[in-house]
């Protein structure tokens, strides 16, 4: 029998460095989940490089997208694992992950199941409102390319 | 002699609502701000589409933002208001600012100065790496459109 299977909580990223180069530039994923155990994520449709939406992972969210190759996120409203599209079928299956310099953030290129769309209001992209000039939100054009 | 002159914290935007269609579908910009007074933005070249770089908002970087249409982050490592740019010349110039359904992240489309580009390593965009089938970091190409 080996105690190895399954860990509860997954450790399988190396730690963020606190040497800026290594952290910055290196070849080593050090994801840096910060004190409240996340790190921020842009899911883009990566057919049409749309901003679909923004959420959060923890290291289980991100150790299950990486396995899955089906974006999981963290909900920090219901503060349990999300795996998107688990209800509305609005999968979103991973073309390629990216990571910025200090690794706190991702971009998620993204293909995505059922309507196509992100958001739980029925729009496309949760970014559907622009700031006006007078302060009001009003609608933006769909999709660009 | 009036008070009422630059107050050091300004309370200009509307509070969030408990309603969720008020607050995901309405008119009335309520930008939620987190328990640590921070929203999260991504910067986003207006020319190409092109995510440059994921940081945070308090109220007063995005009311500085609004009110000089220049981008103003929190920057939470040192622990202050920072006009980007300021330093590297890097300036962004705000052409369009839009919101998510639950106002908690931003959108900034923006004309970049400088040398064009966003990232302190040099790189125009912070997301410069991506993960690679063997679990290590590898230069992405640049921009695309």
């Amino acid at each position: 029998m080996s105690t190895e299977d399954e860990p509860t909580t997954p450790r399988r990223f190396a730690p963020p460095s606190a040497a800026g180069p290594e952290q910055e530039t290196g070849a080593t994923f050090r994801p840096r989940f910060g004190a409240d155990g996340l790190l921020t994520a842009i899911a883009v449709d990566d057919a049409t490089g749309e901003i679909l939406m923004l959420a959060h992972m923890d290291e289980t969210a991100l150790a299950a997208t990486i396995d899955t190759g089906q974006v999981h996120y963290f909900s920090r409203s219901r503060g349990r694992l999300w795996k998107k599209g688990e209800t509305s079928g609005q999968v979103q299956t991973v073309r390629a992950i990216l990571v910025d310099c200090d690794q706190d953030a991702l971009i998620l290129r993204v293909g995505v199941g059922g309507d196509g769309g992100a958001c739980h209001t029925g729009a496309r992209s949760c970014f559907f409102r622009a700031l006006a000039a007078d302060g009001t939100l009003a609608p933006v054009e769909p999709a660009e390319g």
